[in-house]
């Protein structure tokens, strides 16, 4: 057995994806649209606000082609949280012109790769700028009226090559240079990440963020050359979006 | 042919995942939903207090995700037993706004891997403790107000990397260094291993047991490195969820 | 170009899976649930007679798990028969409350690899009780009241590990193999082997049947460990169920 | 880059999958089920007298199991053609009891590996006996009264064993093999052979006729075993039916 | 790590796939189907004039077989029009009469591999020539009444064939070669290469013209034999069409 990273967890992320019935919403009349777009507006900035919780964050947005029409993100401190978030949806009157197309459970998660002072035994001499460091990464701020892409991804453990064979000090080695190509993108790109090991069907999930959609396909392509990822990694589906503030849900609805 | 383990095996196990049909909930009459809470509530009452049977044990789940809203566990001395309590539920009034999202059919199984002291050839040799032990690995108890993670797996069979090829003594120590990975999380995390061979599709379904998701997470996590898994394990979709008292269930659906 | 194996075939056989529609069924009048039960009742008494062909066997079984409700099995002389009896399914009042959830469409063989006797040139020197032998295996009778598994299988056509490319004493080898530890289960397992070359999405379909399903969970796990199955055996979904007499079809569908 | 063979194309193929909506036929009144098998005989009848075009050939099949209910064959000059007929068989009161299960798009072919004096420079030196043949090929006819089975396939681009890395010469002689497995069943088994590069999801589709289905499962088990097909030929789903006269059509869904 | 290409975009592409309802369309009396013609001949015509967008183009196309009735290509500046164009087509009365079948998110790319003149560090130097043969294949003319072709691809990242392990030189090289074959093509097939990693799940999507259907599977078929196709290509699903005037759409639908 070789050994696992360290790691540390801070929210329970739920990607919530949902479709429009878009034939229910043509043929419904004005009034139960405007209360569809009232209680979906509640629902968003209630949850943005964070009423439900101690502390997370929410957002909403658009989702571009036919795998989803909207993504609901709520990071929380609990699964009971994001439990709650989901059957709440439902009951809204958006709810009745809504299925959920999709969703991913996971929770963030930094790990003792490239932080592993961090992950020091004695706590107390762990640096307060690393300490702000890693809370930023594991209860972040989702940032306005940015482009975001979501997908899921493992780490490949083929019958050849097999990342959880590997050294600690290879892994390490191979997510450090992972990193740096990733921190070249800082200030352009912002990204989640989130542990689905036991709680989704993938071992983790990538929110990336970027005020340009391009930024979004030259990182993801630049990093399928790095080591880690150009034989190590494994990618499930990508989502590509926009956020928008839950005032202009009614906007999006009528097109 | 190399040589099979030993096995012992107790009760059949159905994992019926249910998803509510949300627009039908939303839609129905108050008395029809008042209805619906009672004949559930009742229905997982009796199958938690066994009355169907001789012996056994039921619980209830909500899981989060689109993957399904409800866990309902079974576990019966026969397939018969299972067979009936699947098709009782469409018979209650809740089952009129749930479909079965997906299920899952095993029965639980202790291997001689591990315990070859219980597989000696004079039964009357084994020790009481050891008994006890394995009775309540193939007969176990649910554990109350835990978060729950279920899923499936195989060992692999690939054209290098073959499970079944392995002679049985490099097997029983993979085995070994695995057992001993989980019983690390001994008191945080408890797991029921069932056989699917022949009764689903996969091999096997393991289903675990923590009062703190995160434990979930890294349990399944860590045992990624270990050999057994690294290099042999292969797995399915991963629903996770929390269990709830039946009286919960109209709390649960009303959101 | 590697020799085939000769082979014999018997009857056509169509597995034919099917939901039950539950929500229908529940709302449905008493007077069309009797009309239902009773035309199905006809429908499976007169298959089970053969009273559309001059031979064959039919039998129904309820099924566990979300993967079907009932599993109706034909087998027959021709494609034809097997067309016919599908469609004069959908004709009866029972086919209004289900949906064909899936199917499998094969026919009875056995080949030369182990009853190279049968295959002699000159038909008249083949042993009486040989014949006997073959003819059951392609001409079986279907065991009441027993547990059924049914699941299609192929042999690895992999790039490293080929059952097409091997020589034809070493498949026989491989197939006596599988054979034997097969037949350590009689009186406990039957087995019905039918190819779908040709006629379905696998090579071949598995029909077992046992009075207690443990059989079936032991003997699947067995054989995975014989050299034709751990390096050789690829697998489809496994269905698990129970043969009842089509006179208790009411009491089935009335839970 | 190895060598890519000469190919010679012919009719455009549409394979039309066809499930009928039993409940909807149950429950039509005599005077729609009239009128839609009235309409369904009209569109079959035209299509395969080629009142649409100025050459090709179209067939009806019933198809056994759950993939489809019925498969309408088209060949035209045109990939123009294939689509008017796949809309007007939607605008006829059968298109309503019927939903496209599933399809394949494709153009009959014949290549340059086993008939090379047919693709010689001067096209005049091509004997008539040959061109005849190779017609036969690319504008084949459709037998009465006989069973059918298409399966998609492809060639292998494994990481290991790679049909389009072979030279030229050698598949030519794994083809040449594979032809004269196939031409021992000649008068028994016909084929169509017809590539979907660029037009489907597979690259070749395969068409079977047979008087006795047998043969269908015998021939596909046989060539199983030549090296073409052994290390190199990847195969879809397998459907299987059997040509009716369009004036059979109520009497088909009548059961 | 290797080294990636440098790459330059152009225009954000969605191909949106439609499924007729050819039930409710059969059974919409005449106004409302002429409505539905109206409002989606006014978004196509609108659409192809790009009155929502500074720039860009977009085409519709019959689509042959199951996996689509009409193809809708959009190119516009931002995915924000992309997410637009979309939502809009829902709105009109034609979109009451589809469903999105399937979709595909991407960006026009050109890669430094086989344009490395036109990625010079000063871009002054670049010809004019180049510029307006880059700026052509980024902002590509769709060309008018041509048989399309859309597949999406990855770059194989295998266990021992692996494209993103490749020096930049050895890359560059099978691009070159792969682009010499395409261009044997000019005049009868035009492609529009699009990247779509982060944004869909593929890494490329590739879309082609011709005037005859038959080149579009010729050079499918000849491309797969070239190095980096043959070792390195893997292909999802192929859809095929025709371009028709927006003012067609009528006589499409009524067949």
């Amino acid at each position: 057995m070789t050994e696992p990273p360290q790691t540390e967890e801070g929210w329970f992320v739920l990607h919530d994806f949902r479709d429009v019935d878009w034939d229910a919403w043509r043929d419904a009349p004005d009034r139960e649209r405007e209360r569809a777009v009232a209680e979906g507006v509640e629902y968003l900035e209630d949850h943005e606000a964070v009423v439900d919780a101690d502390e997370g964050t929410s957002a909403v947005f658009s989702v571009v082609g036919d795998k989803a029409d909207l993504l609901v993100m709520h990071l929380r401190p609990t699964l009971d949280h994001l439990s709650t978030a989901e059957r709440r949806f439902e009951h809204t009157a958006l709810g009745e012109f809504t299925e959920q197309a999709t969703s991913y459970v996971s929770v963030t998660e930094v790990s003792g790769y490239v932080s592993d002072a961090y992950f020091a035994e004695d706590e107390e001499e762990v640096d307060e700028g690393l300490k702000q460091y890693i809370e930023g990464k594991i209860k972040p701020e989702l940032p306005d009226d940015e482009y975001v892409c979501f997908y899921p991804m493992d780490k490949r453990r083929g019958e050849e090559v097999n990342w959880y064979d590997l050294p600690f000090d290879e892994r390490a080695d191979l997510m450090a240079g992972h990193g740096e190509t990733a921190r070249k993108w800082g200030g352009k790109v912002d990204q989640i990440i989130s542990s689905s090991l036991g709680l989704d069907d993938w071992e983790w999930g990538v929110t990336l963020f970027a005020g340009d959609a391009v930024d979004i396909k030259d990182i993801v392509y630049e990093l399928r050359f790095d080591d880690a990822t150009s034989k190590y990694g494994e990618f499930g589906s990508f989502f590509v979006g926009r956020r928008f503030p839950p005032a202009d849900l009614g906007a999006y609805l009528r097109g």
